[in-house]
């Protein structure tokens, strides 16, 4: 085949010919001669027939929206007065010498120019990858995929597939399950990350690991998941933190040039748990913009704005943002607007030579003189309370105020978060996961307050989303049981559920740590799309379904003669 | 970290201090000085140490197997009376400085020197990893697929991910099934193949992908099969049979060079499916040797050897294989191995100076005076059983006489497969898929004799073993449409079913076609391993069970709480 891509016509000398393969944009027809312009995923261009061959003329006259074509002519430079700066491939065009209609496309089911439902285009996928920017961002896809993997390979790791097919870990995300045909009652488990595995790895001596591996959640959708997704899941042996930032900072450097064009500085801030919460009030703060949450429980303790004294005296704080310029209603507007849903109130205040902008008793406020010109937002309460909620209006602020530049990425490691929290239900549960090493010196230390004690677990933050995260684990058997215990479990519960694992960790585990990055995520950020839906090839709606398919769907008759038993055994069985 | 890898110290100037982390192999404990070896991925190392520390010297004696230790020491070479030449670092050993335990091992489940049974080998399976030849199969595989990922890439082709959760393909492979939770009697199956989904990444203009791409089948397990595998799906559009062959044999030749060192001749050969059934019985010939099944129908056609004469007089043929050098009864009883349980019959004729060595009427066939000298095994039946029995003779004979040498790699293109079958049932089924092109000019000439319509279809073969197969596929909607109703669809069925797929097909569908590859198999063949499991990091047995995990398992409480609603409603339903 001597067919080229679109894209290399420009490369070819004036005069060749050429052979060319797509998609119909358009047909302007003038009579005696017909232009039409052809794409592929490389670019476009524009073909014209003249009367000098009558016949390829009234063919192409038929032309209509994506019929796929094969075009075969000399690459001619335009004449001057139709060179089109503006469009790619606009001072060249091709004459067309041969011409056929590979298969002619029905009309297109929506209007490619509308504003069709999400729905829609979701069921004609096809048509939108084709007419859309989802085929550049499948490429970016690929491109970072490869971009990863060769930086992974060059570091030493080996990239490996664990099973999807496997166990339910309890306490994890919940698993979607597969009934096994042939041992009625039993069930896989989907594989919602490769974390045992990963570790079993660890312990066969394979130093390192990596994986592009999908995992599976059975997740209430919320609005950006999906059922399935994929991380790009590293593990490493011998290793401490430091070994992992090194190894990531090096990967997004190199991410950020291939892909982007863009220097990333290393080494990334770090930041603990704690500051990121106090500071940025999240613990994936957007370092985009300087602004950090201070604390004003000594400027208010004496105050006469009783609101704020009173939450002071039963034991709250205030915290409150500051911009160093006065701001008009309009920014009240959307701080309000954020605000409104989370039950929490904040304190505006604007102070400039004009006097005081604020949705709080002004006559009180200007007895605070303390306050300088600028704007600040205050809010009072539980300080876990207050904390969150003036993250969520720091960015507000930030939006509003343009400090949210598309171009500036800022990565943060957010470190130590706390090992245990306490479930709605009161127990303790892993707040990364139970597998995570804790930062202690001995397992008397973590028995004695585990609420206390400190993960040995990383987040990697990227202009305020989480990309990924990671910890070091635990590699002696003993320690991974205390914590299974401080988790809640009995001696037999540990046993009937990890006992495999900690017989593995007995066996000559080594020190061994690694991180997951969310695949999707990073390609959204890399692309510059809004939703994960932007960057998945063939992805499904908010309530898991896919509408060009139709999955799921009722089962056929074959299945249900070999699937229904089963169901009716397990019913019976009680499960 | 300042530690290296094992391998990398014989790169280290003798008297460097370096940092080691490993597996202690053995100890040799000589009082005053004690030695032991240390092993990671990339080798192992002699370590010694002596009274010159006291404290160490008592530590290292109480090492034993599998300990995970880190070990500092200065390199130093033996003296001369200790190299050993025949140990990997050999000629040097590390002084050890500073040395510490990171993880004792318990007493190993079992003997790494005896014969486990594979249960207690896929039980244990991280020791079975450190201890054995997987390790070193793991590392290939990583960089098999990564030689076939940049291959691809540089080609061209972008690696696109397609849902696992998906919808049932009624016709192909049996799927597992995934219950919904949220939309109770609807079920996702898990992807068979990304077929369909590849297909419409072409319709949507990407041109060419590629993927590793894991799928799943609900299959009876056979004695080396796996519920879920890994292939390398490829598929381009606007190309030809002659594009792919271009492409997978430069990826071969470009895998064997970089894996084994291996130069690998192209073009490969090419047969259509019915030459390599009546030269080599078989759809996948081993060309390592090259003994083909000769026709002896006319030989035998007055031949008073009665059994051959009555099977040609019924329309029978008599086909042979031919070896130039007598052989003796080790080679016949070799062949009724073979035979045996075919329920076919042999002749086995061995001509030399000395008389006739045979199975048969000895007397009869001396009378067979065009029997030249050699070996001749003969069949006689219907012509597609005696072909494929006398493929398996040939693979015998092959195997008895050695002619299967392991370092040899021969590819061949089996090409022309029919398009259609008779099933069982004696309805028609597609011998690839249904969405394979038939080799015919008109939608007349499929729909008059369908089984004799060719597949644009092929497999390609290395050394006996198909490790991969693909297709020209239909493109348009009409060609598409008229194969369903060969494989007796209704128009409903078809809607039902198909409707989408055949929407996208008349949307601007472009020529295309592609190939998927065994991974598992083809890395098996890289590795001279001689079972999947051999190449796959946690393998299930044949009964689909894995014995590390437990999976498949009961359901949770938790879990039986959620699906057994949904089970009962499912089968109060009927499905």
């Amino acid at each position: 085949m001597n067919r080229i891509y679109i894209g290399d016509v420009k490369n070819v000398k004036l005069d060749s010919v050429v052979e060319l393969c797509g998609w119909v944009q358009y047909v302007r027809d003038f009579g005696k001669v017909v232009f039409f312009v052809i794409k592929d995923r490389t670019g476009i261009i524009q073909c014209y027939t003249s009367t000098q061959s009558e016949e390829l003329l009234e063919l192409v006259k038929k032309l209509s929206i994506d019929d796929v074509v094969r075009v075969r002519g000399t690459v001619k430079r335009r004449p001057e007065d139709q060179i089109n700066p503006n469009m790619e491939n606009g001072d060249i065009e091709i004459e067309v010498e041969d011409f056929e209609v590979l298969n002619p496309c029905a009309p297109l089911p929506y209007d490619v120019n509308g504003e069709p439902s999400e729905f829609t285009k979701l069921k004609y996928r096809y048509v939108d990858i084709r007419h859309g920017e989802l085929l550049a961002n499948l490429k970016t896809r690929s491109v970072v995929s490869s971009v990863i993997r060769n930086y992974l390979s060059r570091k030493g790791f080996w990239e490996i597939e664990t099973p999807y097919l496997t166990k339910y870990t309890p306490g994890g995300a919940r698993n979607f399950v597969v009934p096994v045909r042939q041992q009625p009652g039993y069930f896989y488990a989907l594989a919602e990350s490769p974390q045992i595995f990963k570790q079993m790895l660890m312990i066969s001596g394979v130093d390192r690991y990596f994986q592009f591996a999908r995992c599976f959640r059975d997740e209430d959708l919320r609005a950006d998941r999906q059922p399935e997704f994929t991380q790009v899941d590293i593990e490493a042996s011998f290793v401490t933190e430091e070994d992992i930032y090194d190894l990531v900072e090096g990967m997004m450097q190199e991410l950020f040039r291939e892909v982007l064009g863009v220097q990333v500085e290393t080494p990334f801030p770090r930041m603990t748990y704690d500051e990121a919460m106090s500071l940025y009030g999240s613990d994936k703060p957007d370092l985009r913009f300087q602004m950090t949450i201070d604390d004003y429980t000594n400027s208010f303790s004496t105050s006469k704005f009783n609101a704020f004294r009173n939450v002071i005296e039963r034991g709250g704080v205030v915290k409150g943002l500051y911009w160093n310029k006065p701001l008009d209603r309009s920014a009240l507007k959307v701080l309000d607007q954020a605000a409104s849903g989370s039950g929490n109130k904040f304190l505006f205040v604007s102070k400039s030579a004009n006097g005081l902008l604020t949705n709080g008793p002004k006559s009180v406020l200007t007895e605070e003189t303390w306050l300088e010109d600028g704007t600040y937002v205050f809010a009072a309460g539980d300080e876990w309370d207050v904390l969150p909620f003036l993250g969520e209006l720091r960015l507000a602020l930030g939006e509003y105020l343009g400090l949210l530049d598309d171009n500036e990425y800022k990565f943060v490691w957010v470190t130590s978060r706390p090992m245990f929290e306490i479930a709605e239900d009161g127990s303790l549960q892993a707040a990364h996961h139970p597998f995570t090493m804790p930062d202690v010196t001995s397992i008397d230390e973590i028995r004695k307050d585990p609420l206390k004690v400190r993960a040995r677990a990383y987040d990697i933050v990227l202009n305020g989303v989480e990309i990924g995260g990671g910890s070091i684990r635990i590699h002696k058997a003993d320690l991974q049981r205390v914590v299974f215990e401080i988790l809640g479990l009995s001696s037999e519960q540990i046993e009937e559920r990890f006992g495999f694992f900690l017989d593995a960790l007995s066996c000559g585990a080594p020190p061994h740590g690694g991180i997951a990055l969310g695949f999707d995520r990073l390609v959204m950020l890399l692309c510059g799309a809004d939703s994960l839906r932007q960057v998945i090839a063939f992805p499904k709606t908010k309530s898991g379904t896919c509408p060009l398919t139709g999955a799921p769907a009722r089962l056929f008759a074959s299945q249900r003669q070999e699937l229904l038993p089963i169901f009716k055994q397990v019913v019976e069985e009680g499960g």
